[in-house]
């Protein structure tokens, strides 16, 4: 990873915002602009160099990991720390603070300590905006992320059958997941079989799966820090026309939204373009979350592909195509892959067939 | 559990504070005092009644399990739905927000929205004390996670021999805590063998299991919101007497630091008596945390058994008891029980031998 570049690039991004120092509190930020992977850690740009604050615990860890920062290992907690640094120190004019993920009581807290020399000034995704689009190991890593992530896919399928519990489904797949050394799941796995399938969040329950109706699986690991992120649905018994009818125009409309993905369009086309295949298919209302997000670090990044978002779409840009219905008291489908946008439109990352598979 | 009575005392205590309305933004904090257990609600406390404020994708959850609060369904996410809900209102005065968990950014838009009539003002901790203490029902959940946690310990050893990944062992806990029905694991697992076993936090990595050296295991899950955390520490290979002497002065402090609890120890009082045993076995130095803390619906709870914390242990208290030693380059021991405190003492609700296994 070239943390070295990415720090450049910030520097660069300060500049331009007329900010002498940011404090970086927001872990995945630190760890994208550092290498840093542990709990407690925070990063001061701005100045003559980059220094990266942590606790004893980690002494041995961020030596081994922090490139483009010089490390300092304080006893006290790393926001404490950095506040007495700066304040020891003689630096002066505006302090950037991460608004969207430093809490107020943090923020009081840093003012209580700084000197009023130092200004601080909320920003927001400053960090994110650059994150949004991945460098190739960046990608490369993705690319094995969700090729684990896709292999969990059919034996996850070979465990349903009425009557078992979504959480033993869920129970397998995370326990395949392991095993083919995923560092821990990228969010809740979500199991949700008939009427549950309604629920957009359905985390996998003790409910037996029923004998008749729809199951969503979504599900995603952890791999090197990056993150995976996939949904199918099937149906476990008779599948009646409806089912069919309901299941073909969301698989229209994820396509449709696939097709739609290229450099140049923004988030709030590709969601435009999923809704328009749903409202066709008189489904439209039951579609009731935006078409996809940004995955890299976190499961959930920018940009979001919602109605209103004007983000132009970027290469490297890696994100998810997920449309989705949730009819209430009957059951719900989503399928779902991640792409890299390119120049010309994008590659599936996802694997794993998006038939529709009857049990 | 008692939602009413908890929104009431809550109430009492916004008068002794003298806040009119509270905005309560921290889900657990939230699922407390009204049950609901979704990931996108705020509660506004004060005035006639509480008022619990969702998105659509929550209608029929909201509904099924919020408790004492009028539900508002909005399009809208719920902070910026409550603000303007408070706009429209005629409501003036105080209005408490949770400091240590709404972000700047979240705060600066809420003042962007709300009336001048009302003054916000960062409150930390009003819900956490009242969650310090847990009630009948509370005691019963986390016992029954507790239980399901310890039964996992076992069978985890019975994977652990060398050339084993890691992952592999903590794939294993996993799945089996999902078979008994966990919803999720607490955090994530720590499995560290050999010189890994020397970092507090070692996540299971891939790395193999040595033929010879400490592995500390550590592990928690979830069952119906409330969290258990356990941790055992057990040698591979011939044991040395160095080694047999290090765990013998981690469990001696264990069982004194446990011996302590009681109603009317303060918090300090008990992290000095592990802290103590340790020095007379100079192994002090190597103690570089603190000696445990509550848990409930977070891992992590008030209070924290640390130097200076002067909080006072009251019946119902349900808190760790964790010392370890790290010793760089060698190997670490940590040894974890549950317990409640009781007017006289405690209960362990941990089970699970502390006899030093080796493998």
């Amino acid at each position: 990873m070239d943390h070295k570049r990415r720090l450049r690039d910030l520097s660069v991004s300060l500049a331009e915002h007329r900010i002498g120092y940011l404090l970086i509190t927001h872990l995945p930020n630190v760890r994208y602009l550092c290498g840093f992977t542990g709990s407690a850690g925070v990063l001061l740009l701005g100045g003559t160099e980059p220094v990266f604050f942590t606790d004893g615990r980690y002494t041995a860890q961020a030596q081994a990991e922090v490139q483009g920062a010089r490390v300092v290992i304080e006893a006290k907690s790393p926001l404490v720390a950095v506040a007495a640094w700066l304040k020891q120190s003689r630096r002066s004019g505006v302090l950037g603070i991460e608004g969207e993920h430093l809490t107020v009581a943090a923020e009081a807290r840093l003012r209580a300590t700084l000197p009023k020399r130092l200004r601080l000034r909320a920003v927001s995704g400053m960090v994110e905006r650059q994150r949004m689009v991945k460098d190739a190991a960046e990608i490369e890593r993705l690319r094995r992320a969700v090729k684990l992530g896709s292999s969990l896919f059919l034996p996850a399928v070979r465990t349903i059958r009425p009557g078992v519990p979504e959480s033993v489904v869920a129970a397998k797949i995370e326990y395949a997941a392991r095993r083919a050394g995923a560092e821990a799941m990228a969010f809740t796995t979500i199991v949700a079989g008939g009427v549950r399938s309604a629920l957009p969040h359905g985390h996998a329950s003790p409910a037996p799966l029923p004998s008749q109706g729809f199951v969503v699986l979504d599900f995603g690991v952890i791999l090197r820090g990056y993150c995976s992120d996939m949904t199918r649905t099937v149906v476990v018994g008779r599948v009646t026309s409806r089912q069919r009818e309901w299941y073909a125009a969301v698989l229209e409309a994820q396509l449709a939204g696939i097709a739609s993905v290229r450099t140049g369009a923004t988030a709030d086309d590709v969601d435009n373009v999923t809704r328009k295949v749903l409202k066709k298919n008189k489904l439209a209302k039951y579609f009731t979350h935006s078409t996809g997000h940004g995955v890299g670090l976190e499961i959930h990044e920018a940009p979001r592909l919602a109605a209103g978002q004007e983000e132009v779409l970027k290469p490297g840009m890696v994100i998810t195509i997920e449309p989705g219905i949730y009819v209430p008291g009957q059951g719900g489908i989503r399928i779902e892959d991640m792409v890299v946008v390119t120049e010309t439109g994008c590659e599936i990352l996802t694997t794993g067939t998006k038939e529709l598979i009857a049990i």
